[in-house]
């Protein structure tokens, strides 16, 4: 395994390994894995020649009072992990490399798909994650790159991004990874109290008591959204700041349940958010 | 030489020729050929083994009450010279694969080099060329690209564009290329009545005069502004849009004329919106 910190030489070897017809594939993080990182580079591995894992914690996707300056870091833990699931390249840009001090192009993907869910919480933060992910696939040139399930809205922005600007990269999706107890593997479970972090299941444990709803019949989603909002409300101190059942593809808002569905929900647990969603088939 | 309609079609021709090894060179336009257009794949055809033209007038980079609907286009004699100059493939893609009914996505360059020259009275335009550019630098995966220097602010924010996503594509620039009277080659002269047509160089004279004047040691750019206003006024019915001397590279704006400077101006003959520009090194 190598670590890369500069664009122009991974530039090169993504180059290098294309002409001579080896697959890359690529997951982008922004480290501090957890089984949930692991598992996406496990799907990638069988499926490549050259599995290059970048760790960048992008600034411009985090709004101004959001947690940029505090979001946990362990670099050196992070690369004997990668080199356990056989990475071949770890890819560390320098920030000011990837944004020097004049920069300002940005990637903007307008309508439905950021117009629900997170977008309204946190204006920015889906252009800056296309901004970085625009400019990885340029650097390291993958035939296809692997995002987790759990962050849903950025794999259907990802994807509708991809297939607008004609980028030649097949985008993979990778089931989240739960705690024994239901929780979501995320990052920022790290921020949790022991009776924040004791609780937080609640919210999963809330999805699958509407996806049960839904196997039996209601089809009314704001029945079911109702349903999730009093159960989250009487097993612990959250704040719901959404909760929404929607098509999952184009993220547009039903009525009435029906095809793939994504019923997906952000809470706070003190100042920690928590997001968490399930796709349904019916 | 081939023509090609299909973006997967294109797509797989451009890979293969980098897989084995050929030099790929674009020269994106929106047809009706000059020989400005023509110029820029006469520099593009001996440094690239495989040369495309793409030929797509693009909807996205027309403001509403601009002339999309009326650009000139004539695809046959188009066809004919690029096989005059041997260009390999014609990409002439279908408006409808290009930009799908839902189409969403944006590249967006902020800052200077977008709040200059033409960007006040044509809003919304270089974020069309921008996200154009993007997707056919995508489709094609050239080596380098060729713009002519006649679009100079276009070719500063294609510039930029490129460096701050990572584009591998280098930019090359070509030189205005003007009739015999010095009027700079546009598929917009076509517009011209013949009245029209015939003052229509006093705008490139207009610039050799601040030319000289720079020359000859004026360093005000406020007063060379108001000797280019004065004598276009006073040479035909022209409506000026605006007369600026910048940085050439950065597009800032300057009052005292050193380095690189460009003189850049946008006027009106009748319905007929023309711009110029030249380049002095001081």
């Amino acid at each position: 395994m190598i670590v890369i910190k500069s664009i122009r030489e991974m530039q090169s070897i993504s180059e290098s390994a294309r002409k001579s017809n080896r697959i890359i594939g690529f997951v982008p993080t922004m480290g501090y894995f957890h089984d949930g990182h692991l598992s996406l580079m496990k799907i990638a591995r069988p499926k490549c020649d050259l599995l290059v894992v970048s760790i960048f914690v992008n600034p411009i996707q985090f709004g101004v009072n959001e947690d940029f300056s505090k979001y946990p870091r362990d670099i050196k833990r992070d690369k004997e992990l990668c080199e356990s699931v056989n990475v071949d390249i770890v890819f560390i840009p320098n920030e000011c490399e990837i944004f020097p001090p004049d920069f300002s192009t940005k990637v903007e993907i307008a309508g439905r798909v950021t117009e629900c869910l997170c977008s309204a919480f946190r204006p920015g933060h889906f252009s800056g994650v296309a901004t970085i992910v625009a400019k990885l696939f340029n650097i390291i040139k993958p035939h296809f790159s692997v995002f987790g399930q759990k962050d849903a809205q950025q794999l259907v922005v990802i994807k509708k991004m991809v297939k607008e600007l004609n980028s030649p990269v097949e985008i993979v999706a990778g089931a989240t990874v739960r705690e024994q107890d239901g929780l979501a593997m995320s990052s920022r479970n790290e921020y949790l109290t022991p009776e924040h972090r004791q609780v937080a299941p609640v919210l999963y444990k809330s999805l699958l008591r509407a996806k049960d709803l839904l196997i039996l019949g209601q089809k009314d989603t704001s029945v079911i959204i109702s349903e999730i909002r009093k159960f989250i409300d009487s097993n612990g101190p959250f704040k719901i700041q959404y909760i929404e059942i929607l098509n999952a593809d184009t993220l547009e808002s039903i009525a009435s349940a029906k095809g793939k569905i994504i019923i997906a929900l952000a809470a706070f647990l003190g100042k920690t958010r928590l997001i968490d969603n399930i796709v349904v088939e019916l």
